[in-house]
């Protein structure tokens, strides 16, 4: 029944030219009056045509909301508490990010659908303040446009589910930010949003700060500092409690005690061109301020984490990894453990030598993907590429790889609205869960752990010729099905 | 003591490059962030470089809210209500805006400042949606920025009054929904947005048609209709009631009754390129619709209509020109009358040869503008320029114009951020004063008035080379004083 829904042959609906016109009128003017925007990419807009950055525009959005299954939706949140748990470190403040794809058993039509975790972000998970504004895009259409769709059925067809993800991460920020305390030193505690330079994402950082900076009781000074600016705007008092202390590069008079500091940066390898990035990155780190992440919790964002929780047991009698750090016979072990798809590691251990083997078989490949310790996609190597790219690596290095099989979503399309133009085709939607944790390891106590809202993000899943452009996601939202 | 603030040598605050580059750079993503923005103007991108329209940008703004007197501001909100009624026509709706500017005598330094009417707005009062965000903007900056320039004082010194003018707004108009009431053809209702095309300024007016459709009970559809297509998209009922009937371009199979039609269009001589475009007007006047304004409502708005009823009495026993709409012993009558300032016809009444002895006067001319039956600047004639303007006008062509005494602001410094560059300079600060009405004048009942909210518009004052560009407005807020 699901799938059928999920496959549906119209959804999206039709559409014909004069309502396509409409919609991208539509949608393009309530984008940019409500902050779902974007400086535009050097595709749109050469930089020298606008060399003051005065221009934006609205980011690629889907015109629908994608279709999603009810049960994986409402799984993927359920799950999000424990994750953090598992993932907290000792008073740092987490804003993790949770991705899953639907998978679906092709081989067993009747079965449900359930959500698999593609990976967990534990830096600068993104766009937490577009995809509440994406929400709310899609709740406008859905209340003003789509009932007057020629194709009937319509407004009831729309199940939105809310989204509070601007509030729910900003409110981790604050909790964070109260954990703190006052200072010691007497001086304003603030937030940093650490930056890189040139983001064209800027408003997707700036919804978090406005929701931030509308807390009244405590007022939250927020100011942003390009990561290449660290050593020359901070410093650590010469204190026990190494505060980090930061001087308003327009009014350095003007000193503050930094109390969180949010990393929207410093996940990238071109974050760290030399010697002083590194040396920047370990000044923070031994700072008394609370890190979103401390550099333990990013490094446990890495694939190699998530593989050694997830690797299958070989001997069903043996302990989990991840009983280690929650009880195997508790709900959390449950639901964590039925998001995990089989990964391998890719070393000369008992599963890895298994791995190594499905990796290298020309059928058994195609049901895998072989991905290296690096942050977002672009890196990873597909199916029947798998054995030779292998072949060509020194097998010295193939443990640094993790093998993970394939999550197989059920088919969907929609349409994607991008710098004016529409693409229409397959699409492949990945739910993101945003969870927010601060964690005192001294006390053994969680100040605060909530499941913070949703994103819904879809890229092309290259199936056909002039579809959806591959490689470049866009915004979307669920459709509950 | 208010002047002496209003002209204070601190304000604006004194800021230095690095605190401008800090303020331009919270401005810009605020304004965009939350939609105070515009389509660029092609002094900013040529149009070929956008084809698809989707690129925008922040409108010009003051960095600070300029200082505005407190008496002045409580004095022209007060007033609005009576404006209202005065200009209020037979079930229509009045969207309206009385224009004010500061006038303090300049020969008696103990004088109170005290507003003086510069024109009543009767059609397409636009700027009340970015109006609203302008004084969130200021607001945010007060909170966030100002507290921390290098120039102490700052927060205290900020005292900003709110503004709902989008609210409003909005709610005159779904007055004027309800009021139409139910479609006697089974139809639903909605309100029509009558636009002229490439509308740059096209976000303030979305931000009305957001507020408006987030009334849930009842539910009010909002459609944009070019005024070119009026023929083309509407037709009137063949029934005593002449509704107006609105087919969805997108959908033509789905009519709507129009309930109200909301002009920003039709006030501008290019709107009425030709005989269409006047049957057009004739359509919409004639059909059973609200109109926001009618042709009689727009008309009331013309300059001679303002100087009619301000017109001093020659004689202090005969009766006022605004007694015969509102008694001259009455509260109202005496706050409509102190914001008048002097206006004198151009005929051969006795008025008129007075007038135009002070207008043809070398000397008595410098305090005086000329002005034609007309919306907006740009077609006045001030001063030293009346006599030999007049002298090169035939003389039957003189009382298509008035004489207006010119109102005398104090002066006032601020900081203007256009096209991501600053300007600085001595500017002048226009109040509007946004009214709804509706009035039923078949039983005399006044179905809804309201004062709804504020806009300051400031331009530059032209004293200084090098100051603020002259002829263009920016979006301010008021600093009370």
């Amino acid at each position: 029944m699901v799938i059928q829904t999920l496959t549906s042959e119209t959804y999206p609906p039709d559409v014909d030219d004069a309502e396509r016109k409409r919609l991208i009128e539509v949608i393009k003017d309530w984008a940019v009056a409500n902050g779902l925007t974007v400086r535009p990419p050097p595709s749109l807009l050469a930089a020298e045509a606008d060399p003051d950055g005065v221009l934006a525009t609205n980011v690629p959005v889907t015109l629908f909301p994608s279709p999603f299954p009810r049960v994986c939706f409402q799984q993927a949140k359920a799950v999000q508490k424990a994750y953090n748990e598992l993932y907290a470190k000792n008073l740092s403040l987490g804003l993790f990010r949770s991705d899953y794809m639907v998978h679906k058993d092709t081989t067993d039509s009747s079965s449900i659908p359930i959500v698999k975790q593609v990976e967990f972000n534990t830096i600068a998970s993104s766009f937490g303040g577009l995809s509440s504004q994406t929400c709310s895009l899609h709740r406008f259409l859905s209340d003003t446009e789509y009932p007057y769709l020629k194709q009937p059925g319509g407004h009831a067809r729309f199940d939105l589910p809310s989204n509070h993800s601007i509030k729910g991460l900003a409110g981790g920020m604050k909790a964070a930010f109260e954990a703190y305390g006052k200072s010691d030193l007497g001086l304003e505690t603030c937030v940093i949003f650490l930056v890189q330079g040139g983001e064209r994402n800027v408003f997707d950082q700036r919804h978090l700060e406005y929701a931030l900076r509308s807390s009244t009781s405590p007022r939250i000074p927020v100011f942003r500092l390009p990561y290449s600016e660290i050593l020359q705007r901070t410093r650590i008092s010469d204190t026990p409690k190494r505060q980090l202390l930061y001087r308003l590069p327009s009014n350095p008079d003007k000193e503050f005690e930094v109390a969180v500091i949010y990393m929207r940066s410093g996940y990238d390898p071109s974050d760290y061109p030399d010697a002083s990035a590194w040396e920047a990155r370990y000044h923070l780190e031994r700072s008394g301020a609370i890190k979103c992440p401390t550099v333990l919790t990013q490094l446990a964002g890495a694939k190699k984490v998530q593989q050694v929780l997830a690797t299958p047991k070989l001997d069903p009698n043996s302990p989990s990894e991840l009983s280690r750090f929650v009880p195997e016979d508790t709900q959390a072990w449950k639901d964590l453990w039925a998001t995990f798809t089989n990964i391998y590691p890719m070393d000369d251990s008992e599963p890895g030598l298994e791995a190594r083997k499905l990796a290298l078989d020309p059928e058994q490949c195609k049901r895998y993907v072989l991905k290296p310790q690096r942050e977002g996609g672009g890196n990873n190597c597909y199916k029947t590429s798998i054995p030779p790219f292998l072949k060509n690596l020194p097998a010295t290095h193939w443990k640094s790889y993790i093998l993970m099989e394939l999550i197989t979503p059920p088919p969907v399309s929609n349409i994607i609205l991008r710098n004016g133009k529409l693409e229409q085709g397959g699409v492949i939607c990945e739910l993101g869960v945003y969870g927010t944790c601060v964690w005192d390891q001294g006390t053994g106590n969680v100040l605060h752990n909530e499941e913070a809202g949703y994103l819904l993000r879809t890229k092309g899943d290259q199936s056909e010729e002039g579809g959806v452009a591959a490689g470049f996601g866009c915004m979307d939202s669920c459709n509950l099905v």
